[in-house]
């Protein structure tokens, strides 16, 4: 039996954006009967050039496989798709997985929608660009039961990379996403902030991004470092008391503030370092700010 | 001649805070003849052991040597040192660097003062821990004039680490440093944050390191990207448009205040990248920040 004749390896993909594209094709080259739809019509030519089938509506298309993927830009928009009579109905006995970003609340709430409706469920978030699909680069991150992410896995991994099952709470790889998303936008910014101080000062960026990658080197043995550190909650200043960031961080301040550079950013972080001082802990390391910043 | 009587490779060293024991140290170690002062006595005991020399006032200690380093810890604190009558004649015709840290104005200042009094002046900036001082892990950074630089190389070499001179301009290494700094420590209060978001979802800070060192490991090509991006005022956006980027950013917002945790962080950046998208730029990538922090 082909792959395209046994049901087992179909699959429907809700949600054709760059990312719910680019899980189409992966599964289509893995030789994955693969059913498409988006809320929008026209953006499936390519896809149905590929092999994919175009279903006319949600219903049609979750009702063409046991497996349904949906990716669109958040639960707002999953849920104006799947909580639809029809679309739900269809989805009865089916399996659902969520690959769409948004808060671990909304993916407990669609897991608890999910179980109402008899509709196996797992979420699911996407770490890596649309562009790593298909590839070992991808990472995506699975949470929901583990028996059902097992059986279907098989057809999970036609989409490449990495993937990690991170337990049963079907919010929990949102939570991990949070938490990354958190780590590498914040750091964008503050290094998009000091390619603009660098600029002020006659520092072109391609001479300061060097530089800027001997920091991104030394950060992975930190945050080993700081989650030990914050899960003891021994937040140790040993080698960097928080007394000798806050003032590092008051240059940042004065230095971007003197060319009329918003050091807003910077300013929140001094913040939170000084809470920490002011409450006695100015020979712990900047990790106390976890305490501070949680109102404890 | 031995490096005990040659005097020309005799140095001082100003301020014996951690950083300035562990120059002292490297100093000794290289078999430098080593002249050691700090303003609160009592703390040179075991550099005098190594074979320091122990300064009765800063006047003494700069007079024993061409070079004298200063590393205290700001220049608030150089500045209480340096411009005293005595101390600022003693340095007459002789080599100061000073390795405290501060803004790029205040390292323009001092130089211009040094210059005043006939002070040969290098301006510095140590980037790393003070125990890799002496290792090859210690990076440092200099500016000031290219041929003074050169005469004092040598005897800077005796730190240990990568030397890099960035240009005539005295501030130079500060307005590297701050950059840096910037860096470093907002990447650092997004990982601290998102350690606080992880635990009140259950998830430790051991259970997320090795996900954020996949963070980590996305930033250096991203930082080559984003430096050329700045440079050139292109701020692509094809592969993730700001809209994209604040729509994540409102999720750790939500997801953070959820539990109660300060999300101020996010909220300034995200604010910055509503503004962009404000201005009309919503398909461009998130440098375009760069001009609305500046004021462009």
């Amino acid at each position: 039996m082909s792959a395209h004749t046994d049901r087992s390896s179909a699959v429907t993909v809700l949600g054709l954006g760059p990312m719910g594209r680019a899980l189409a094709t992966a599964f289509l080259e893995a030789g994955l009967r693969t059913t498409v739809w988006n809320r929008t019509p026209g953006r499936d030519a390519d896809l149905v050039a590929k092999g994919a089938v175009s279903a006319s509506s949600a219903e049609e298309a979750v009702a063409a496989a046991p497996l349904t993927v949906v990716c669109v830009v958040n639960y707002d928009a999953s849920d104006a798709v799947l909580r639809q009579d029809a679309v739900t109905s269809a989805l009865k006995g089916r399996t659902l997985v969520n690959l769409s970003a948004d808060t671990p609340a909304r993916s407990r709430d669609t897991a608890e929608w999910a179980g109402r409706h008899g509709i196996r469920y797992l979420d699911g978030a996407i770490m890596t660009p649309a562009t790593t699909i298909g590839t070992d680069d991808a990472v995506f991150l699975h949470s929901g039961p583990e028996e059902l992410y097992g059986e279907h896995r098989p057809v999970l991994a036609a989409l490449g990379g990495t993937h990690t099952h991170l337990g049963e709470d079907p919010g929990r790889a949102a939570a991990y996403d949070i938490a990354l998303l958190d780590i590498f936008w914040t750091a964008m910014a503050g290094y998009t902030h000091a390619l603009a101080v660098a600029r002020a000062e006659g520092v072109t960026g391609t001479e300061l991004a060097p530089f800027a990658q001997g920091i991104a080197a030394i950060l992975p043995p930190l945050f080993t470092e700081f989650a030990a550190d914050t899960d003891a909650g021994t937040y140790s200043g040993e080698l960097n008391p928080i007394t000798s960031a806050a003032s590092t961080m008051a240059h940042v301040v004065h230095a971007s503030e003197a060319h009329g550079i918003d050091a807003s950013l910077m300013r929140v972080i001094e913040g939170q370092a000084r809470r920490v001082i002011a409450r006695g802990h100015g020979t712990d390391g900047f990790t106390r700010v976890a305490e501070v910043i949680t109102g404890r």
